[in-house]
């Protein structure tokens, strides 16, 4: 019983670097749609983010048997419940790739960033994939000082998206209101899909360390 | 023990109604800061705020420890596990309450509001705010035909959230880029705040009925 116990919670961590890898691939996607203006990819991140809320529900209830099943204590205790809280946050970090994966395909055939946005677009895309690619890592290696720089990173894109919003709202801005709304939207959804990315890793770290740096 | 322990899921249910209670009263003062331009009732909402998180917090670890604890099976099980999805959704209506307070406070001591959406606003706050209403009932009586009223609710601020990009996006509008994405922001969140509420009325029919109508 204890060994399969033992396979579950590995199975588990396994699930959540799977996870991530997903959201990771998702967000990357959805960005390739919206800068390259492919409807046959949004779509496709849309459908797989479909996939991946299944495999959270899935996360969940087997989680939820193994804490009703298990009777865990202490560090097995808190090492479940972390993993709800990780498995949410990647989560979301796939419903916001489907965000901007459904605002490319809204906006197909034409492109839903203007060309005065599409650099700093791409530098947020970017950043989020970085920062996508650093959770797996920091899950995989449960590594406090990688989690670190998940901070680091959602600083970055917390600029970007100040820089688009002096863009969007300063005198030179010529494009349709719709434009404007898209992009403060989509600078939205970099920025929110990076702080669950931080929160993740948070969790981590105080999985390794016990230090709460910020409340999660 | 299992006095305590009917005890302890009788406390559960309380403390959801009592958080669907607290975002109900947060999402209409945040209405209300909105509409009147009441800087402070919008900042007392934004506190407010953080403590629904603590309660939910709060809600979250015990129900771990009540599934570790007393090992639930069958309807137990189901009724703690979709606790935390209720109690959830129920935060996540809190989040964006605050957020419709930050967009009161962010604008003040102007309006958030342009003239000719105040009144597509209000109806939204209104039907916002009868939604809470209506799911803090369902919460209590776990009534299932009140439950398919949220779905009718939910559907008349999709209406509305229509008709506002309609205004936003339309020939006539004359208004700031920056008030055209707070509307639309605005709109999103009282829409999302509507989608929670169904979710969490859903989950209390699935409990009652067995009858799950929608992927949640």
């Amino acid at each position: 019983m204890r060994i399969q116990y033992r396979a579950d919670l590995a199975e588990m961590a396994e699930e959540l670097v799977q996870m991530g890898d997903l959201v990771g691939t998702a967000m990357w996607q959805a960005s390739r749609a919206l800068v390259d203006v492919d409807a046959e990819l949004a779509e496709h991140v849309i459908a797989a983010d479909s996939h991946i809320d299944a495999r959270h529900r899935d996360v969940e209830e087997r989680t939820y048997l193994l804490l009703a099943r298990q009777s865990p204590v202490a560090c097995d205790l808190r090492l479940l419940t972390s993993g709800l809280h990780i498995a949410r946050d990647i989560e979301r970090m796939g419903d916001l790739a489907a965000h901007v994966a459904k605002t490319a395909l809204r906006r197909a055939p034409e492109s839903a960033v203007v060309p005065e946005l599409s650099e700093i677009i791409r530098t947020m895309a970017d950043h989020a994939h970085g920062i996508a690619g650093k959770l797996v890592t920091v899950l995989q290696r449960a590594d406090p000082q990688l989690a670190d720089e998940l901070d680091h990173d959602d600083n970055v894109i917390d600029t970007c998206q100040r820089q688009l919003f002096a863009i969007v709202l300063g005198p030179a801005w010529a494009h349709p209101i719709a434009s404007a709304i898209d992009a403060a939207q989509l600078a939205r959804w970099y920025e929110r899909y990076a702080d669950h990315a931080v929160n993740a890793g948070e969790r981590v770290r105080y999985l390794v360390t016990g230090i709460n740096s910020t409340s999660v």
